[in-house]
């Protein structure tokens, strides 16, 4: 498709609403999946945050890397083992993933978005302390039916968000980037959900906004029919919704997430399908659902 | 012509290089012609200054006036005379004039933007002594070959801008319109050429950009073919195409107004096509040329 | 009278206790009437503004302009309709009532006060949505002693003061000077009493004086006799005094305006004689009663 | 002489074109003689800081005090003895010299300051290290035609002003006021000649006016005549005049220190009479003359 | 002793928590005693409070005077006459008070700081209206049981402190150093225990810490066994002590000062033995105990 | 040894000019060797920069990670290659370096400097692209005596530094870690040898004192004498000396690393023993020496 120089302007002239209604406000970005493989989404996600800044938002990314992690430990002759969705992580193990998510998928994120024109600086949860964690047990249930607490190693909650140099380096026009490792009392690294670094961050610098960048559509009522995308989706439902099998798997911290976040004081929450490119503009600058809202109610 | 949400993005990423590249500079706008009366090109106008500021760049609004002014004269029951494109001003004219423009026209503006999302501060150059004026004579050269200087009255050219206040309303985050009138010595009031003013302006405040609305389509090499369009002109080019008569009539002042606005330190000046919607974001935010730009060399 | 240059120094001398208790202080004046006709009121006027600023009052000018409307009214051969002592006010009346106040009035007396050396910024209702307005239906008695509900056109009352604008320039040296022009929902104008305009822009800049410059000496026990002056009235007293016929016609919007003010946190009212030349300074600077301070009681 | 409150403000009014001149200038005035003992002359030389101060001028004050020196080295029962006009200051009398002008005069001034409503810090060069000082030898031309340098003991000149406290407490809206004491390297006191520290502090605070209140009338041409008062004194002919005996005895310093200052970038320079009550404001707010300026030329 | 540089680096880490935990804190000083008047004693105060400010407290200096104040009313030939600890000071000894305090003693302790490599600024009661004060009438039991209150004449309390210049010069820097001098309603000084003042500062400044210097162990259980000192005192101990006669004397004024400053707001307040060199650091830097800590309970 | 509290205070007044000396001055300290990996000297540096940011200076960390990186490639099984010192870096080697360097070691660093109290960033060159790089080839002299530019892969030279973060993040109070990676104009990564790093960035910083942590005394004018160490080396006879063999190998590079930042406008260059403990301080706060100072000369 071919637009007249116009036309696009025109198009510009139609964000406008949208830039007003979020001058000066603050989104944190979950960025993970497919957005962080495929070569021309992981530049749409660049440049959506770049535009964000430029446009007055402040735009905060809280980035994964699972594949990559898992590729280095293959490197390295380590098997990774998953329960509950949450790689166990002894202590050799954390050691590759901090390498991983911070000295190379951190900085790569940083650097890409220097090459479309924004500032960044990448972060983990030990500077300025800025994410304190505690070991988060994995609760399951056994065969059997008993319920235990299995201890996977350097898995860790968020205790507390030190904002201060997330805010300081907003205030002189960077993008933060944050890699989701956090720092025990002595010192030691856990390794985080990345879902629950953006959410906590989000509560902490009084977010607008939360947008989770998925691999999938959003959540659907009816899992085979990609045209039920539940659009907005209340609180109150979400028991329901889980008792049904419609929210399930993967999407049940997510869904969790959002609503800490809400409970927070976040805005609005977003799980949106980062497969689509440019997915996060779409959801702030358009009218047209790409994904699920979550919200209060 | 429908664009789906997702072509809409794309016209914004690719409006990223030039928003990047404008961040934070000041462009003068001379607002007159067409864009002020046809209803769209009004909010046209209204529209790229407000998507400009919130973009990041410092727009300022100069404005004309004349097709009301003569209105509201000739309700008054007072004929308009004009030597040389100049309206000859007596005082109860000049009454007329400033009602006219700073009353009314100036107020709309401001109006309209609030309208379209900005904020906006109406100013003429006596407010905080923003334009210092001195009579201009207009130079006449008579049938018989003489040349004399006429005095036409209450108009004025710029002594010197204060732009102290402009400073600060922007800085406060109110793009500023002012109506071209100046302040004499003795409190009087002068009517003044907007271009000018803007040009004027544009050193004062050390602009990156002056832009002038016209009603055509720039400057044509050969007026009858608008093919003809000289995208880029320069300064040193311009006394032989006045020779030639591919500059006359009214764009000769404007082109002047150009030049010494280079002079004066201002990057880039364009004299574009109002009659275009859009014409001031086309002219910043593609590649498109929408009339003639005015370069030193 | 010749003063001795010791003599003048002494005078200056009694005023420091006077000048101290203001220093910092926001007095909103509403100015019109024969002080602004009269040349001399005029200047005194300006002088009076330009001294309080230079030692250290905040003093903020809230004009009128009837006179002169009515004239360029009559000069297009329209005919000024009054009811209640508010102006019906057709849209073609309103545009000249707008361009009168603004473009000629609100623009004369800031020349005037850069005369007397100060800074002034002239502002309307418009700039930054300073004043936004509602229309006010005129509530009449009608002969047969039923009560209706007037529409006298854009005649309008103050819904919300911005004051953001007035406290920019204040903080920057200038001394704004407020046309009573307000803007409706949808950009519309409409003609506000300048007294009301003066108490609710005191009130929302928490000023510590309103004072109302009138054509009388102030409230006079006794109409006939201009010794029975009522120098202080306590807010308690006004609607006996209504009843009484002490308190009549435009003094009675007047007072009320006072009353607002005071509910709405202005320290002190004040309904002065603005024919007695300086006389905004004999009211600060002196002990000396020069009309009728309205006060809580 | 009763003036009407009407002739009063008419007074306030003539002051504005002063007021203006003068707002954010600094003032340093050399306060002794009998402007400090007499009670009126106290009085309203502090009243004048106070009005300098509140309409927008920044008076620091210097002051002597050799009055009270004397006094109290006689109730200690030690001889004053001077030479060429400076006391021979051994190591007692400069403790009592020191106690006398930090302990009693300055913090006196400091108090009637806040009497009369100012706010006032009182200082010495030893504060933040003020003025730092050297020993000053006396040149002494002896009976036989030798010249000789004579040892005063702890008489001083000023090596350098550092002028920080001054300006953070001017900032901060008090009125300083400094006892002319320096410091010397080894932290030893000594008493320095105030018409120095005053011209001094001019100096190093960029002032534009120099002040020094004496006991006479100026200048006289005719020093039997007091109509004879020099009102204007150009550097170029003070060596002439002192050879003619017009500029005589203690006058000498006086004339040489506005030169000092007038070499260091202060504007311009007054020997005025103290004993004419508030013949700073007379000087600063009329065009009479009330002693000599002395001016470059 | 001689330490290798390696292990004084190591006391330099040792200091680090404390460096840390007092970072930022402000801390007032009662300066007397021994440590005024003994050479090495004075140093290292003066060395202590230099080396707080550089590691980043704010130290504030309130000093006694009392021996140099008798000498020097004996070389007047004044004797000083004393109840119940308190100077009874008539006029002309309130005046040699102050000069002593004010003019000699106070800017001896600036000088010395400027010595060791700090800024100070010497202040009393005066400046800025710093204590203002009022007359206190010393409460007598006569020795037939009946109870007077005695006039001592300029011996006074503390009414209010007004604490802004002291925090202006600690902002800038500087070490403010206090005179015990008040101010009266008329502006008549008035000489207050050092203790006091010391107390009512630490409160107006939110102090975190107030120690008072003193020329004893501190508090000990049996005043014959220098072993006996009570390292903390509990509040609530105190009138039992009193009781038991081991808070005897001028040790009880020292003990309600503390007291009074805990209500007040004050973190930590100690009574420690000035005669030990770096006393103010031992406390500060290390666990040992140096007097005795008032604490509440 | 044990030390009285008393003589531990003695301690830190000795500290005292060496604190007043340099506070508010920053200090670039390369930080490698056996510092890095014996636990005592780790501890010991980090309390070091602790301990210079508490008493007001503005230490800035430059790491290595050499042996860390070597491990890690053998890990992986790659072998290291070395010519000339720096590491052959293929761009396998390139991501590993930079995750060891800046995803384990960098973040070490900064949570033990969170450890002994202090607050740290860590960063990369990419960070606020701090370190732009380019390609550096190697010059060797091959055996036949020719001379030829090798290619090892990614080993950089610093290019440019924006300093622009590390001037943000100190001035909230943070001590900046930098890793020595760049980054190159297409966003690859540079390994660039640490000490070049911290030469470029206290030249960019314009710092007071560079200091390179080494595992020897310093330089030896006979290596085989630890007591013939070169206290100060100016500039001048460095040539001469490394014709003579006495500055050879490794330590020529640090040597002309000092001698770029001293011509870059650093004050002091040191190369110091990071094998004694706190040898920082010991340079810093005493005149022993514990290495080579470098001066120009």
């Amino acid at each position: 498709m071919t637009l007249s120089p116009l036309e696009k302007t025109g198009i510009l002239i139609e964000a406008l609403p949208y830039i007003r209604q979020f001058y000066g406000k603050t989104v944190v970005i979950k960025y993970g999946g497919h957005a962080m493989t495929n070569c021309d989404l992981k530049r749409a996600v660049m440049q959506d945050a770049v535009l964000m800044h430029l446009v007055g938002m402040r735009p905060v990314i809280v980035h994964g890397g699972g594949p990559e992690i898992t590729g280095m430990l293959k490197r390295l002759g380590k098997q990774s083992e998953f329960i509950q969705g949450q790689r166990v992580t002894d202590a050799e193990t954390m050691e590759i993933v901090e390498m991983v998510l911070v000295g190379k998928i951190n900085k790569e994120i940083v650097t890409n978005i220097h090459r479309y024109g924004g500032k960044a600086i990448g972060l983990c949860g030990k500077d300025g302390n800025l994410i304190e964690a505690r070991k988060q047990l994995a609760h399951i249930q056994q065969e059997d039916g008993a319920e235990v607490d299995l201890d996977l190693g350097f898995v860790g909650r968020v205790e507390r968000i030190n904002p201060g140099i997330i805010e300081t380096v907003i205030a002189e026009g960077y993008i933060p980037v944050v890699a989701p490792i956090g720092v025990g009392p002595e010192g030691e690294s856990y390794n985080i959900n990345a879902d629950l670094v953006a959410g906590e961050l989000a509560v902490a610098l009084k977010a607008d906004k939360l947008v989770l960048l998925t691999d999938v559509e959003g959540i659907l009522a009816d899992r085979n029919n990609p045209g039920s995308l539940i659009s907005a989706l209340e609180v109150g439902r979400v028991p329901e919704l889980i008792r049904q099998g419609v929210i399930t798997g993967g999407m049940i911290p997510k869904v969790n997430c959002c609503i800490r976040a809400l409970e927070g004081g976040v805005k609005k929450t977003h799980i949106i399908d980062g497969r689509i490119p440019h997915s996060i503009l779409l959801e702030i600058f358009t009218d047209t659902g790409v994904g699920t809202m979550v919200v209060p109610g």
